[in-house]
């Protein structure tokens, strides 16, 4: 096979077999294919697309470019969560335990923080002793211990995916949904798992800002999954703004002690209590979401859930003290106000600069060298349409750096509108897709 | 500047500045910029198009890459010819002489065999001596002195589309109107002209096989040549058969010379007078093209052109003796008749796989390292309109290896077809666009 010709017939708008896609992910995985070449067929990939059948195929050369976690000696349903991402985006922390508690095995391969999006493994590494960097044999141990468990990605977790992302992030092919989803359903098929619940965000701060684009993502993912006998419902949610009220590693732990002690309402429980709902129902241990619901609700009441969580935190080697008395945990240098710079409902908020705001606090990396500082972040007062007043407190933000907090400071002020008058709630949960 | 923001702004179809396509064009050919960015951005432009502004600039930028040479000391009007590739297109050696005799200079910088077409410069590497690499200097002191002259391109020539074409070629990237037009105009600027004449090729043995794609061609180059005060007249002209009878290098030289000496007739000549016509007229020595055509033919009858080619092939080093006396030339090792398969009128001829036949007898480069063979080539005796009996033969095929002749008469003969009916010869000059 010719990797030119292949280029060309993407370049051209035609789809490619099988065998091509087969070709081309081995061939550049195994270091056969130049990365002028493969950039090449990847622009095409991005703006000509691939079908169902295309994305399905790489999303098997790449998931096979690599093991599949064999979790058959483990008991019951195995069912994962993946989000596109998004700010205060910690629902991982919330349902894991839920689900497990639940009855349901929640094996989870999650990712860092990418571009102005927090990431799961960035938030578990904050609690003191926690080891993200389970081996496999680690893995399967705890899950089947405790029913959840949360590591980041293994070498032998889809390598393609690595080699693929690594030339993708500079050569402006990043936004491509067929590419997107090889990316995702590979590595979640590596996990070993029977189903998938994907929460796929839309507005400023996602990385699809159109419903439309969202919708589209979300379809290609459920055909995708599907083309793997893998059950699969997704959900289209709202990320016009952060979700709950606290953004940053160790202050998204304490939101998620918080929901799963049962003492936090809002978006953040909703949207944490469906998904659960939603992998409960997935993993047969409910008749229906709504039911699924329910079961989650109530392990959250009896303590179930956030025992689930103390175990799993002890199990991968955290220190179970900061999650009993979430107070001991060190205190940021610098706490700072961010007061409303007029009276009036908050109709807006840029959460795209949110997302950067907290890099900027020290939440996040700008650049790979960047070290994360656990503590930093932004906790929200105020979100949209509430009321408020010329100078009330909409956010503090917290950072060892006076600087990083002045900076930040005026760009969430920046990225604040109001309105005159009363201001509708951006429905959290657009559509579910089963 | 950031190379990725600027991919991605082409990725979505966007016109780049002329500040941003001088960056990436300066920042690659200086090596600032890697390959595989770079390759990224060309599949963008393959695929989402440049306009006539952007092409415009980029071969500026190409132009400006290297040096533009300085013909002002050299009395006269300074026009070239370009072709886009063919098979038997030999017209560029008989012009040359013609037009130079007719007081207009020709300065001609040509480029070696493309694929199935022929080059030039391989063409007058067959006269034993010749030099096509003279140095800059030597290029204007011959052009000073005979009116025209006949070299490679030099490495102060537009660097850029070496690079460019280097990686175009190998990353799937090279079928793209606005980078075929900055290669060859770059290139044809850098010459030092006051007009181009272009000879766009449409057929089976061109790279434009439709004639439409060859009007958007032509009008593309027509418009940048424009940008730069140049005056320039496009033909577009049939490629579904050889350019006159002979196809190979030095078989080419040897139908040229009886061009020039009033030996020849049909499609070569007829063309060969168009391009000289409307170089005459566009150096100001005539007011019509067809009274441009008039002075070809008169430089033709009255043996100045023939001279004139004498006189260049002498400057730059070539053996006259065999300009003056072809039959000198060595002699192919075997000739082979292809025969015709059945009687009745030749319809067409896959002109493509003669160009092919061409390559493998010997005539040109199938590979980087392949050496080029001056003697081996295609006669063609019959073309497309004429009728033919069964086995009577249809070209003669000269090569030094029996092996690849026999090959090359299978291609031939399997490239013929035929019809019992009359056939229309295709239309040599099918539009003229001043």
């Amino acid at each position: 096979m010719n990797i030119v010709e292949l280029i060309i017939k993407k370049r051209n708008g035609l789809p490619l077999t099988k065998e091509e896609i087969f070709f081309f992910t081995n061939s550049f995985t195994n270091g056969k294919i130049s990365d002028y070449q493969f950039s090449a067929l990847l622009m095409a990939i991005c703006i000509k697309g691939m079908n169902k059948k295309e994305t399905s195929y790489l999303t098997e050369a790449m998931l096979y470019s690599g093991i599949v976690v064999n979790l058959d000696r483990i008991k019951g349903p195995k069912i994962d969560k993946h989000s596109t991402g998004g700010v205060g985006d910690k629902t991982s922390l919330i349902i894991a335990p839920i689900v497990a508690s639940a009855g349901v095995n929640v094996p989870m391969i999650s990712g860092r923080g990418l571009g102005h999006t927090g990431g799961t493994l960035d938030k578990l590494d904050s609690i003191p002793g926690f080891r993200t960097n389970l081996n496999l044999k680690e893995y399967k141990e705890i899950l089947r211990k405790c029913g959840t468990v949360l590591i980041g990605q293994t070498k032998e977790i889809a390598p393609a995916d690595k080699l693929f992302y690594q030339l993708r992030d500079v050569t402006g092919t990043v936004e491509s949904f067929p590419l997107i989803t090889g990316s995702i359903m590979s590595k979640k098929l590596a996990e070993g798992i029977d189903g998938l619940v994907l929460d796929v965000k839309t507005g400023s701060g996602a990385f699809m800002r159109k419903t439309s684009d969202a919708l589209s993502l979300a379809n290609l993912l459920i055909s995708t999954a599907k083309s793997f006998d893998k059950q699969v419902i997704a959900f289209i949610t709202d990320m016009n703004q952060p979700l709950g009220n606290n953004v940053g590693n160790w202050l998204e732990v304490e939101e998620s002690i918080n929901v799963l002690k049962g003492k936090a309402d809002g978006d953040l429980l909703k949207l944490s209590l469906s998904l659960a709902g939603a992998m409960i129902y997935m993993g047969g241990k409910s008749k229906s979401i709504s039911s699924g619901i329910k079961i989650a609700q109530e392990k959250i009441s009896n303590g179930d859930a956030f025992n689930k969580f103390v175990e799993v935190v002890s199990l991968q080697g955290g220190n179970p003290k900061f999650i009993l008395n979430p107070e001991k945990y060190r205190k940021p240098r610098f706490v700072k106000r961010v007061r409303a710079s007029r009276g009036g409902f908050i109709k807006a908020i840029d959460n795209y600069t949110i997302g950067m705001a907290s890099l900027e606090l020290g939440a996040g990396r700008k650049s790979l060298k960047d070290k994360i500082d656990p503590k930093a972040g932004i906790i929200f007062k105020r979100k949209i349409g509430d009321k408020v007043k010329k100078s009330e407190t909409i956010a503090e933000l917290h950072s060892d750096s006076k600087t990083k907090i002045d900076i930040a400071s005026e760009m969430i002020l920046n990225s604040i509108s109001y309105s005159n008058k009363k201001v509708a709630v951006p429905r959290l949960i657009k559509k579910v897709i089963t």
